[in-house]
């Protein structure tokens, strides 16, 4: 079997796997927001009755995990793999739903390009032989990531304009070596850049030369343009990232289509006073398993370039004054 | 192509890679041990000249990074991907060390258990086609981990005799579609198993029945006796979790041969004081690709079961009083 990589970073699956099902579980404020009806569930509040918002964050990466293995009709037991990743310390929301669950489970730490990322691996893993039922997930919740990156909420602290608020929500999609409609048919994963941004509040600027890399990279690798594609979405630059990624790209020589948007852009109102928009690995989930893939689904959509963009540092790091790595991994879905 | 998957979590690797180098850093309390022959690096301090050790740990695993490339004669720009993992919030050990490289990086989290993690991982890159060269690493520092885990070192606090000592290394291999030597033949996935254990000293009673289910499942699968390896190999399980496997090994009436051995056994004396033995994702990294590499080279190993132990709390969900769940993931090494 000869190799499937392309150019530098690019894999072409020759056996892309389908996605068969994708479920989403929303928070109070994401379920205000434009993308409400997109998303299964929606909690009525960030507690979801759980002694814990750390509780809370797990249960709802639990249901993902099982919805999407209810949705498609297939047993939970002939998932070959649990894939997941989350933003907090030692993942641990990915980790105590994959105890609940009980699969092989493989932890991924891509931060908020973990939903990406798991797609990735997922595809791999279906496409090389290694089993044929793989459920990719993330999470996130907003108080325990604000409480552990930031703040903690209820201090009520201002936050600058270009900031982004972290999603309160979980999303994941089964990967099928069988089935009809759309499949993952290439994964690019990301290299880690860092243009010496030191702002933890300002991770769309620390993301964007990151993601610019990759989507450059893809394009390269595949001897595409950007039009090839209906969308490119980003998850999640926010509206600060999401220009910057555009000037990298333009100074690249990268046409630009009128195609991009951000899951982090996408995700709530201007009125719902966000700021830059959402972040969190459960934004891109969310949007990802739920409006787009929906769009997928409906024939709304036939092309997509999904893109993760994770910001590598930790509170530690950057106490420590280093800068902010960060990373972008892509996979391409098309009917 | 069929699927490679064998019974319930384990595959079966038809161009299984070949383990064509490895390379260790070690600190200098790993240095005085009985394996310190086998490291290739050994640090005069656990700074090595840094203004943190959060900074040595990923100058560290950086290092090996790049010298197992060296060691083989491969230009690192023709390495596919970079696999890592480590103990610290948001792995960022392995991020600052991927960044410092510039390879397609995939960051996992499995505590402990990352090293085997990254080689299962990295085999289906290379048996699955997606590259021929694969970087899988992992590291910890002792300081780094003891004052994000428990307590400051400064602070010398007691430890109870069965708490384990977390290592100061960092060691990768290098995993090629070609060459000679050791290959890795098959890997199993584990689940998240809890017994219920609460004690964050007592990781190796936390781990063992983790470690269990997935050698009784690795067996199982491939219809193999224990006594078909020469060695099976925890990492790391520590003295107390070494004999608490056994006991359930037994109870679920495996036969055990005199083969069994742990990374965090093996590491240091018994005069060092480190009560229990050696933890931390270091500690099998440095144990697997020095001294049991070395003796596979040398053709005194010939098959080797390897199972990477992960402790899969964090002092966030002790201190909200949640129970410890666990991983084991196994790859079998084979001349």
């Amino acid at each position: 079997m000869g190799s499937k990589k392309v150019g530098n970073q690019t894999i072409v699956f020759e056996n892309g796997p389908y996605i068969i099902s994708g479920h989403t579980i929303a928070g109070p404020m994401e379920g205000q927001g434009p993308l409400a009806a997109s998303f299964d569930t929606i909690l009525k509040d960030t507690s979801d009755g759980e002694k814990s918002w750390e509780r809370t964050e797990s249960k709802m990466l639990e249901k993902a995990m099982r919805e999407v293995a209810n949705k498609a009709d297939i047993p939970l037991d002939s998932v070959d793999y649990l894939l997941a990743g989350d933003l907090l310390n030692q993942i641990i929301s990915s980790n105590f739903a994959a105890r609940q669950i009980g699969l092989p489970f493989i932890g991924l730490y891509g931060a908020c390009s973990s939903m990406a990322l798991s797609m990735a691996m997922g595809s791999m893993l279906i496409d090389g032989g290694f089993g044929s039922k793989v459920i990719c997930s993330a999470s996130s919740h907003h108080e325990t990531a604000e409480r552990q990156y930031r703040l903690p909420t209820e201090q009520g602290n201002q936050r600058p304009m270009y900031g982004q608020w972290t999603v309160t929500g979980a999303g994941g999609v089964l990967l099928s070596d069988s089935g009809t409609g759309p499949k993952v048919t290439t994964a690019t994963i990301g290299r880690v850049i860092d243009y010496g941004e030191t702002d933890v509040n300002n991770m769309g600027a620390a993301m964007a030369p990151a993601v610019a890399d990759t989507i450059i990279n893809h394009l390269n690798d595949l001897q595409r343009q950007a039009d090839y594609y209906d969308l490119i979405v980003t998850g999640d630059l926010g509206s600060v990232g999401l220009q910057l990624l555009l000037k990298v790209l333009e100074k690249n020589n990268v046409k630009i289509p009128n195609n991009f948007n951000d899951c982090g852009v996408m995700i709530y109102n201007t009125e719902q006073d966000t700021h830059a928009g959402g972040s969190g690995c459960g934004c891109s989930a969310i949007v990802f398993a739920g409006h787009l893939l929906k769009k997928v689904y409906a024939g709304n959509l036939k092309k997509i370039l999904f893109i993760g963009s994770g910001s590598l540092h930790s509170p530690t790091s950057a106490l420590q004054g280093e800068t902010i790595p960060a990373i972008g991994h892509a996979v391409s879905i098309e009917v």
